[in-house]
């Protein structure tokens, strides 16, 4: 494992394999002819827990690649605009 | 089926499947320690799709049970409430 | 007043004031040079509060212009595009 | 100025002058009542006006203060939370 988040990648997988399921569900729910409200309530918390996953590796990028003493002030600048563009495109999904 | 989106069943549920797919993925870039700049762009791929199936449902549910002349007055307050606060949900989460 | 928020007008103005009072407040925070963290939670807290706005002003459109039994079945499909693809960019800003 | 942001603070002040005039702009908009719909949309172009101010503010936090050999170890931890916890208030706002 490359990158920082491998200390969380079974905390990581186990919420994924949670959202896959909570998105079978809500196809379950539009085959069972539920409720519009109801789905878009449960669309909301796939979105909520798509975010956490999205903070937990925000987290541990921050912790290990962009804390980290071994990249030089080069490597900077260009580390700091991948990590902000990708905070952009969550924000702007 | 009872709501609206019933038309849409097949488009809407063809989509929750990508969704799906693009979930399992993510766990897979996981799995493979693929860089966490890559992987947030994907999580925000997954959200900007179901923003997707959330406004067609929304566009479904105003269409056929707000525009509806069967939605007499005295129902009509709980209407909005309810699709206000799942726009609310939406937006906050 | 042509359209449905009448009523709510002096609240959506008085909300108005006070955002605008709060985005001043951001820009003497930066004269001041107060942490970017306390910054980036007040820019949320504005946010948030035109977010608020945003919803009130739904509602009324949807109780007077959606639910409005003077709007023939012509201009439905308009209206209800109008209104999603508003809440389209509300979710993407 | 003691944070980051200084060589930015022109730049940042005139955005959230300008944002000021737009909320200012949304005020007028309902006196002269306008349609909800382009109330809405002018919403979403404040929301994101302030979305880049607060990217803005992140970009400077991550170069000088996170990206900064005087972080000692010890403060790491809660130098990444508090900037993790921005974001998430910012997603969630």
């Amino acid at each position: 494992m490359k990158y920082g988040y491998g200390e969380k990648k079974d905390k990581l997988q186990n919420r994924l394999r949670r959202i896959e399921g909570q998105v079978r569900g809500i196809s379950r729910m539009i085959e069972e002819g539920k409720y519009c409200i109801d789905i878009l309530t449960q669309i909301s918390a796939v979105e909520a827990a798509m975010d956490k996953v999205a903070l937990e590796l925000l987290r541990e990028h921050t912790r290990h690649c962009l804390m980290n003493d071994a990249v030089g002030p080069a490597d900077r600048e260009e580390k700091v605009s991948e990590v902000v563009d990708a905070v952009g495109r969550l924000l702007a999904k």
